[in-house]
């Protein structure tokens, strides 16, 4: 065999027969019955395991503990990452410090000191407060999203750009000829302000007059739709637009609940794309609240993690999304 | 002043004028400004406050990390129990480890073991798995809405009974006369089950014909609830119930979904309440999924840590629910 693919611990627990949680258990020196204890070992040794083998580019002096900053877990997509990422450090044998940071930039802080003193291993941070400038070159952090200036550190994000020019194609394709699109922006440069840049350059790309509606976030989300719309209204009553899309599927669902309490019908009128693929009740199978530009959540995760603990980390990764129908759309 | 209620880390930052973290950081040792360190010590002392007062009931050997162990966090009842659990932590200075252990086991053990073995100071556990056998007296650990054997677990839950009361009540006034219940419920016993009792005993007091879908979850929620239904139509066509309580509120949405199908109007034909108080995304402004017997969460997620860090705890404490429209009544 001459792979060089290094097994993981997923691998041996297959080989073994046993659960990935008992196959930490042996490596973590936790007792399990010396029937799966004998098993594990066994695979370990056939298949030539390494138990650092993820862990190879964190500290030696280790913790297993990996800190994850987000705003909140309230918002399912945030909650939806958590729930990955956690599971993504459990199967590599390391538990998850849950720190929920919003409005409270001394949490985000206080965790960044804990790497700094080898209290965690290393740090998953989905912010948008300006930490930037805390992080050095020597702590081992990931960032999802956000752009700091400090460039050393490696970032993982959806390819939003991609994701602006088929949201635009795919309202072209269900019939749009005159697409808009909305957005309530953080004051933090993030990888996401590239889905009005792929907006921009599908609508030049097809020939389509750009429009858009493009705020700071503020607490007056619905006037200022509100006011954007009367904007939009042509001298018989129709809209201008037959097409949004929405920078969030947030933000697609407070659009669509305005145009229809002015009157108009979705998705006959005006159909609506957002971004993000979040589920009703977490559940896919409950389908989404609009139609969307889909993140690939779970392998996202997946990536920072592996990002975190190996030697050589790209300093951007980008994983490609998909449209899924949510009721919003044609189709 | 001769009150003994102990000053608070809250009451601290208060005094100091300064944000939590900080005082947090004060006393772990981790560097302030100068100016906010005299600020912090100074309050501490005008307070008396007592660094350790909320962890009494903890093990001397700190960790400061406490365990929450949650099936997942793509549900929105368990992603915001978890956020508040987190932000209840924080303010004394501990930290939250997440544990997802949905459909995993070993994940439970593990993370008790981590407690048996001083790693954790404590658990908080919303499980729907057997692990009361594993569970001593010694262990720090508070467990919400599940009821074990054994019984030295303190417990924490809504007021289940008074919510299925009040589902009922709520129905009456809104104009039902038939209202009925569904459930698809777990095979652990659990405070939940008492929705079904307050329903039932509500029933009796009103002089209501009970009647019910009542089964253990499965896969084919929707067909079982069409058979439901169709056994529930007269000869004209209508039903015979006008109302209906759902143990939660996805069942009540997916209830509803399948009533829209079915050419009924809700709230006109039916009505519906569920059970959690689950908001669309995450915010309350946004509303909810349906009409709902809201839970607490910020405040069970309090209780849970006041609980678990107390040092005589009650075996049982249940907190108030309260009514909240969401659309599928005729309030």
């Amino acid at each position: 065999m001459t792979s060089s693919k290094a097994s993981t611990m997923k691998d041996v627990a297959k080989q073994a027969g046993v659960a990935l949680g008992t196959v930490s258990k042996v490596i973590n020196g936790i007792p399990v019955s010396e029937k799966n204890r004998l098993k594990v070992e066994e695979a370990i040794r056939t298949l030539h395991y390494e138990v650092n083998t993820y862990a190879r580019g964190l500290k030696i002096q280790k913790s297993n503990l990996v800190a994850l900053i987000i705003p909140n877990t309230h918002n399912p997509f945030f909650a939806g990452f958590a729930d990955h990422i956690e599971s993504s450090l459990y199967k590599r044998g390391m538990k998850l410090l849950l720190c929920c940071a919003d409005g409270i930039p001394e949490k985000e802080i206080d965790y960044l000191n804990m790497a700094v003193n080898n209290k965690v291993d290393g740090i998953i941070a989905l912010t948008y407060s300006d930490i930037g400038k805390y992080i050095t070159r020597d702590l081992p952090i990931v960032v999802f999203d956000r752009f700091f200036e400090n460039q050393v550190i490696p970032r993982v994000a959806s390819d939003n750009f991609a994701g602006g020019c088929l949201a635009v194609e795919k309202l072209m394709e269900f019939g749009c000829r005159h697409p808009i699109y909305i957005r309530f922006h953080s004051v933090f440069p993030g990888e996401s302000d590239k889905r009005k840049d792929g907006y921009l350059y599908a609508c030049k790309k097809h020939d389509l007059e750009p429009d858009y509606l493009d705020v700071v976030d503020c607490d007056e989300r619905i006037p200022v739709m509100k006011e954007f719309l009367t904007k939009h209204k042509n001298p018989d009553g129709t809209l201008t637009f037959d097409g949004v899309f929405a920078h969030t599927d947030y933000h697609g669902y407070l659009f669509k609940k305005l145009l229809l309490q002015e009157g108009f019908h979705v998705p006959e009128d005006v159909q609506i794309i957002g971004f993000d693929g979040i589920p009703k009740f977490g559940n896919i199978e409950d389908g989404l609240f609009v139609s969307s530009i889909c993140q690939p959540v779970e392998q996202l995760a997946e990536k920072c993690v592996e990002i975190l603990v190996s030697e050589n980390a790209p300093s951007l990764t980008l994983l490609p999304v998909k449209y899924q129908y949510g009721g919003t759309t044609k189709e």
